[in-house]
């Protein structure tokens, strides 16, 4: 039973959802009904049913649910008794609803919504007639626990989607069969990029696989040297800590179930036992650099980067690929810094946001700055009503005049400060969530930090969290997909590959390979015995940028004969003059890439 | 009681600490004595009294020692049965003495030695007289419990040392003091490169401050463009993996009591429970890589590298600065090659290390050859004759025909393959065990790992183990000494300091920083209210390479004043040719420093 306002979208999607629940109770009568919500991107209905359905069914269903449309049936809204609810969905042998039922707070209405001969329990809202739904699609059949809980019956979710126009549903359709093209999964093995060994490593614990590391170095070059020239000081901590510090942080007992388990042990023996827990947030341990040593407004802003490497738990049946995963390297940085000092730091921030977006192509992005409820105070935000009203200021006006596309979205703040969520599309247009802003007001004072003020006395700085490539891991999922593996020069794990026509050019284009090799460029030659046109193939399909051809007219020449991914044959260049565009698309990290 | 053959030194020393025993007794009448072995820099006795001794003690006891030296006192040997000894401890009260001599296997003769009146349990050997002991000192006093076991009596132990002459002596204890000058602890907190938190984060998991990374990652720097020059792959593993690998590969349970306990849990809800450790060692994680994908002759040699974290639990009392650390980073490389290639991928090692010694002006080292006793196979040695003899054979031809300095050691490869020890020592003349070579026989066999020959037969290939640079903590700590703080430029945490002689030059000074950092050096400018002098003193302090001095003439000509850590005041360069100079000596790595 959803509660919420509905927007025009979810509307359609969550009519569309009834539709396809009544269409299915058609096809098979006993089929019992759990709930049926709109998404992101569509919605579903989940089934408890002795039928166990196929693609084939989903063709049914969806005959059936045209049908409905064309009768273009009415959805009526009606207000029932608990009671009444109860012994509905009792008498026709319904008891996920007659359980949903009871979810409903005492007081608040109860409400059917009914379209032909097909009633739900539902807060709405609907659209007012079933010919209403003009493009809709079922996609995907996929199990399901009732309340997601393992321990409950499993369910059969039926995933769709609705568009308001059938010009808008192909699209779709056809981003989302791009994407499948593109899942970061199947490119990620084609090339090479990682593997993961479930059975002894462990599953959602990736190993990078030469190429795949190569990738990874890459963009922490890219962030050392960005956040060297801001001003940032990189530090290295443990990746665990003693229970206590995440009693300070407050990570126990909130964020627990989010840890691994703790190892314990006797610190000394026959000493008291003490826990360990693997970090799954680098917070605490820069609060404890930043504490090491006094600190006064002289040092501040204080901005410790450090790319490190989190641990944290999430159940086997939800891990995915790189996207969801158990260990995780964060481009991860805490700006410690005085009020004065907070807008302009943030500011500094969302320009190095541009500016990777820039460098990646990322054309599409948006900024979700979630705020605080002052009502809420002392309850769900922390109790600093000037400094929340100011903060937000600083980072509403900051994003206005950086020209930054953003939304604001009241009420959702975290409980220490404001936070931001970086949203980005890819190039096919699918969403992802990058990173997260955080302002935090309260921990600093939770982990006793303070500098000395130019009048001498003691303040707690501020805090801002940050890390605008978010994890290796998600941010080369995103890249597999919005590049489909076809990485700019200076990201791809194999940048030029040297292809010797014949065995007779073999030692100029090994010379060739080498002097690219000792330029710093991954280079490798070709050996295989084939056809020239075979490498050159081989090259595409292994994604190589440049391809340099070798034949007695380069050797003699001094010469190689250019490949390019982005624009194909390119003809002869000098190998020096070759290797200067090189290095400058290197050094500018140049897109050489079609989006 | 020492069973072992001893070298003259070490007969020299142990006889010292004889006479060290009889001293005490001679002055502490009531004393039970443990053992007094001879150590590899000196000797040491552990000794139960109701007396704390006090650094006056050890004047005291050096006094009398003296006198039982111009005694001149015969060591004797006597051979005694199983109850003689006992019976003659038991009677003067020496209950560890007796206890010691349970430790005497069945069969093997029992001796005492004794000189003037004092006698001890001891297998010898030692030297004829008193006399020849010429030049000895006893340097410290720490707690030690009996046999090692935090649950047995806590024990003094009297550490001294002795050498051939005097002026042996006297070299060593200036070496000493040298090294508690620059004991890597004291010096690393002056710079401000790590800390510890042992209350929140733990002992033995050092913090690396902004300027212990710099250093860090300057070495990452070092080993990536070497590893890379020598077509090795760089991977990226996670920190723990599942019971499993650890099983397989032997980890567990023979090394169990060194690495962290599990964390424990269910994979899966309701599932069963399942043990995840850290790693202790790379090695396991890189040949799950190797097992990724199938691997044929074209594939090797697979030279696999990472800078990989590895935990292991020590005892918290045997923790020691960044020498005895229970988190460590590892130059870590495993190289799978076959039989045909070892020796070209052993030298190419051995060369790696002779260049790295050549980059930190490493004068002294020497590799420790540890081979197999062909009687031991199938027991202490993998049973593989041929290999055993083929591998050992081609190592020493390497290591000869490379110039390398080593000594050979029988009996003592580890089970799987002959190992090298390299020890280097620092500019001071202490010795730093720094890195072991290992070649595996047995390791890829256990994980099943295995290449398609050029025949098409299925072959097990061998595995190099190496780390040149050791880990991060024990080459800082090492180098810490090695070069007192004074790094080479390359590798300063400070490279560069701009001093204004006034405010008004401030500005021109800031513009020199600022080109200085776009440039990627680490360069600060003092904005101290200080006179010049005294900014140069802090810089010196501060142990930066180079100190640029700002005044109006060089404002004025676009020139800066050196002033070098090396040669001290080097008067007015251009600032863009002293850049060219700056750049020459990072990118050659110049040792830029007096050893």
């Amino acid at each position: 039973m959803e509660r919420k306002q509905m927007s025009p979208l979810e509307e359609l999607r969550h009519s569309t959802a009834h539709i396809l629940a009544a269409a299915v109770l058609r096809l098979w009568p006993d089929t019992r009904l759990d709930i049926g919500p709109p998404t992101d991107t569509g919605f579903y209905y989940d089934f408890d049913s002795s039928t166990r359905f196929t693609p084939e069914d989903l063709e049914k269903i969806e005959a059936e649910m045209n049908n409905i449309i064309r009768e273009n049936q009415a959805f009526v809204r009606s207000e029932v008794t608990r009671e009444e609810a109860i012994a509905y969905f009792t008498d026709r042998n319904q008891p996920y609803k007659v359980s949903r039922v009871g979810d409903i707070p005492a007081g608040e209405p109860i409400s059917f919504y009914q379209n032909g001969e097909f009633i739900d329990l539902c807060a709405g809202t609907h659209l007012r007639y079933t010919k209403q739904v003009k493009a809709f699609k079922l996609l995907s059949i996929a199990g399901a626990y009732h309340r997601g809980d393992e321990k409950n019956a499993q369910l059969q979710r039926i995933y769709g989607t609705a568009f308001p126009s059938k010009t808008e549903l192909q699209e779709y359709l056809t981003m989302m069969e791009e994407a499948r093209k593109r899942d970061h999964r199947k490119i990620g093995k084609e090339m090479g990029l990682f593997t993961f060994d479930t059975d002894q490593v462990g599953p959602g614990l990736p190993l990078w696989l030469p190429k795949g590391t190569a990738m990874v170095e890459e963009l922490e070059r890219l962030a050392k040297e960005t956040e060297f020239a801001a001003g940032y000081q990189r530090v290295r901590t443990p990746h665990l800590a003693k229970e206590s510090l995440y009693l300070t942080s407050g990570h126990l007992p909130y964020y627990k179930e989010s840890m691994y388990p703790p190892m314990e042990f006797e610190e000394d023996e026959g000493g008291e036992k003490v826990k360990y827990y693997l970090k799954a947030m680098n917070c605490p341990h820069h609060h404890k650099i930043f504490d090491a040593e006094p600190r006064s407004y002289r040092d501040l802003p204080l901005r410790l980067a450090e790319y490190g490497a989190c641990y944290r738990y999430e159940k086997s049946g939800e891990l995915m690929g790189l996207m969801r995963v158990r260990s995780m390297q964060m481009n991860d940085a805490h700006i410690y810094c005085t009020e004065d000092q907070f807008g302009q730091e943030f500011r500094a921030v969302n320009e190095m946001y541009l500016k990777y977006f820039e460098i990646f192509g990322i054309k599409k992005y948006l900024m979700r700055l979630s705020t605080h409820d002052p009502e809420k105070l002392g309850q769900k935000f922390v109790d600093e009503p000037v400094l929340w009203k100011k903060t937000e200021e600083m980072v509403r006006r900051v994003l206005v005049e950086s020209g930054i596309n953003f939304v604001e979205v009241p009420n959702e703040a975290a409980f220490y400060g404001p936070k931001i969520d970086v949203q980005v599309w890819s190039a096919i247009g699918r969403e992802f969530t990058l990173a997260t802003n955080q302002v935090d007001f309260a921990v600093p004072a939770r982990f006793g930090l303070v500098y000395t003020t130019r009048e001498n006395t003691r303040e707690t700085p501020l805090c801002i969290h940050r890390a605008p490539l978010g994890t290796h891991e998600r941010f080369i999922g995103f890249l597999i997909e919005h590049f489909a593996g076809d990485f700019p020069m200076w990201l791809a794990p194999e940048q030029v590959r040297v292809l010797a026509i014949t065995d007779e050019q073999s030692e100029y284009a090994n010379h060739i390979n080498q002097s690219l090799r000792q330029a710093g460029f991954r280079s490798t030659s070709d050996h295989h015995k084939d056809n020239i046109g075979g490498k050159i193939r081989r090259g595409r399909m292994d994604r190589v940028p440049y391809l340099l051809i070798i034949g007695n007219k380069e050797v003699e020449s001094g010469t190689v004969t250019v490949r390019s991914r982005l624009n194909g044959e390119e003809g002869a260049f000098y190998f020096d003059s070759f290797m200067e565009r090189l290095h400058g698309e290197r050094s500018q990290r140049k897109l050489t890439v079609q989006l």
